[in-house]
């Protein structure tokens, strides 16, 4: 047997109890927790491996819902000005993107997401075959989808080439053990009903996740009023593609009407407070959604968007901006933010029966928050400590399927400084472009 | 002479022109910057101890310009919980503040406030003569105000005793080279009109700040609309308080009259936008007072409403929710943030003679933030790396006064584990009283 036990650590389980355990242990046996309890549990469990997580908070590890890792040589072009997508995002991608770009933008995007505690993310981009190399060679979990749109893209020099990518991306990478592949329409606006019709019979093929970005632009709630007399939740509604396996990304301009078809289908939300603000784009009804006991989960969106990859950051967010705008200081309390970015995580990918939760059986996807930094002092809850206290850097210990990724604060078997030589590489090219 | 200079930094300045400079070089000779420039320097001044900055981002230490840093021992209780103040705050400053509490609070909350860059702050607390020890002692630069309220407080058995309280505390430190001391009334609802005009006395007799919390609370704008038919500012106005010296923390709730006499006045204003939020105040219309050339600088608050003491947290808010609640992704770009976290702060305080941007002749309060994590990568622009890629633990490097406090992140001289270790102590009893 192969099993470690972690110490010493204050687990936050997001079992349905929402139970806390002080001074806790968790016995993980392979790529599963075996075992969680009090510090007895050590006398059963005697003369194991053991990690000391130094009075640390261990718990579940972040679920990033929605992102495009791959975009992190694009970091912060395009901050502060207007119309971006058009202006930058598409002629930058036009230009840029290709399979090293999308390999190594994915290798860095993925170590600072291991370095702030997110163990699985769902990722929307062109080549997601080299997102998913990426995550693969780094034991990441991932759910990856392969964009489809109505004009060429990095990936193909025909419109909607994402449909056949897509297909073939899925074939040979569904057996994978840490990656679910996906299909992943742009946008309503940025796709015809046929093909989203198409797309959504891939998801129902495979029996996988069909991820979009949806009611997010102001244009596009225009375009679907004016064409159809309907929302785009009502639009996509309507043709018949919302079910279990849809996961919508910022549902930001969405209707009460719209609400009750989410909960209706089942749909999963991707909530991207930060990219959200950051873009002017409004606030989604977060906390209706969460009262409804809808699924959603955390997302940090893309490095032009939200700009760090982090779930800790989105946290502290959320917390305040759905306090502010609601002028009430007692919604969003820090242990349903902390539910939002894991457990709820899980269930937007419907994989809340292996991850999200500390609870035996499950798999072992765990975060060791460190609780030595003054910024960490003191603490009497501590949900409260990780929602409002902490910030990336205090993530201590990452550990998916049972192996160490991150110990003091560091990663482990991977090549940092390679990766980010090849950030600096791919950044010097786009340099000159402007 | 005693001259550092430090290489191989991108330099931005914060002088008029907001000028940066790659691939730069500062002189510090003693406190001062004696000279700034190109790599060519080094020529100049061959032979003097060198810091290298290893390509990092060198800027003006940041200005924290509203903060009550001795409750650090209570951060995070209350959070999420309604009437916070009332039924949390007070209660536990009556039992628990005393001047052991308030050094010890302030030592690690002056800790926590260098490991995130932060060289000067402004804090409101009581015994603030402990809080100025801590200060001196630890070598950072502080305005500090003791507090004057209408009931007995920690350090007083009488009604308003901050005032005596607060002018022996300047008579006895108004000497000394880092440390201003001040005279803050709480709040216009917790004082009544003649000690506020005793507080400005001061104020004016001393040529010291006057620190105040206005225009915060709703119920406070309802008290001055039913007994005056005035705003809290106009209030403040009516009874002649307002002047150069006055830093107004919040103004969240104020008219386009109130801004006028803000305006009129050349007040401070320490907008608190982290704390505004997560304790649904409101938003300050804080992109009007920066475009009318009002002296705005941005600050915590405490470590019971904004949780956390450095200021890059709040750079990163402050960009997110003025865009949001405007709808306008480009207000407040990232240089104009970095401004007021630097240069508007030293105004704010009427420090901006000597210190908040890199110039000959300043003082040398200097940060330097690393650029090696992968979080960093990769930097087009270094304000929007700063405002929205950075956390507080990018900060490698902090001189304040032309002394390095912060080195490789961590503290230099100070010891941080007996800071936790009293901090722990003070927790132990705190959590018996609940």
């Amino acid at each position: 047997m192969d099993r470690t036990i972690i110490k010493n650590v204050n687990i936050i389980t997001m079992n349905k109890e929402k139970e806390v355990i002080e001074n806790g242990v968790v016995v993980i046996n392979g790529n599963i927790i075996e075992d969680i309890g009090k510090s007895e549990l050590l006398k059963k469990y005697a003369g194991e491996k053991v990690i000391d997580g130094n009075n640390g908070i261990l718990m579940p590890g972040m679920v990033n819902t929605h992102t495009h890792a791959s975009m992190l040589p694009f970091r912060s072009l395009g901050d502060d000005l207007a119309d971006r997508l058009k202006k930058y995002i598409f002629p930058l991608e036009s230009r840029f993107v290709d399979r090293k770009f999308v390999y190594e933008g994915a290798r860095a995007g993925i170590a600072e997401m291991l370095l702030g505690g997110v163990t699985t993310f769902a990722d929307m981009y062109y080549f997601e075959d080299e997102v998913a190399r990426a995550a693969k060679k780094m034991g990441i979990r991932a759910v990856l989808g392969e964009t489809v749109l109505n004009f060429p893209s990095p990936d193909s020099k025909e419109s909607y080439g994402g449909i056949e990518y897509g297909e073939e991306f899925i074939k040979n990478w569904r057996e994978e053990e840490l990656i679910t592949p996906a299909i992943a329409p742009h946008a309503p606006y940025s796709n015809d009903t046929e093909h989203l019709v198409k797309a959504h019979n891939i998801s129902q093929k495979y029996d996988i996740p069909m991820m979009m970005h949806v009611a997010e632009m102001d244009y596009e709630t225009e375009k679907y009023e004016k064409e159809y007399n309907m929302t785009p939740v009502q639009y996509l509604n309507s043709i018949g593609i919302l079910d279990e396996n849809f996961v919508a990304a910022h549902l930001v301009n969405i209707t009460n009407e719209d609400l009750e078809v989410v909960c209706k289908n089942k749909i999963g939300i991707a909530h991207n407070i930060g990219a959200n603000s950051k873009g002017a784009k409004g606030v989604s009804p977060a906390v209706k959604m969460y009262k409804r006991g809808m699924k959603i989960g955390l997302g940090t969106d893309g490095p032009m968007s939200g700009n760090t990859l982090d779930i800790i950051t989105q946290m502290s967010l959320v917390g305040k901006i759905h306090k502010l705008v609601n002028r009430d200081r007692t919604l969003f309390p820090a242990s349903e933010i902390i539910e939002m970015a894991t457990i709820g995580g899980a269930r937007v990918l419907n994989m809340d029966k292996t991850i999200g939760s500390i609870e035996k059986g499950k798999n072992a996807d765990l975060v060791i928050i460190e609780t030595k930094s003054i910024n960490m002092h003191p603490i009497y809850d501590y949900y409260s400590a990780v929602v409002y206290s902490a910030n990336p850097a205090n993530v201590d210990t990452v550990i998916i399927n049972g192996k160490v990724l991150v110990k003091n604060r560091k990663l482990i078997g991977i090549d940092i400084d390679d990766i980010i030589d090849k950030i600096n590489s791919i950044k010097n090219s786009i340099i000159k472009f402007f």
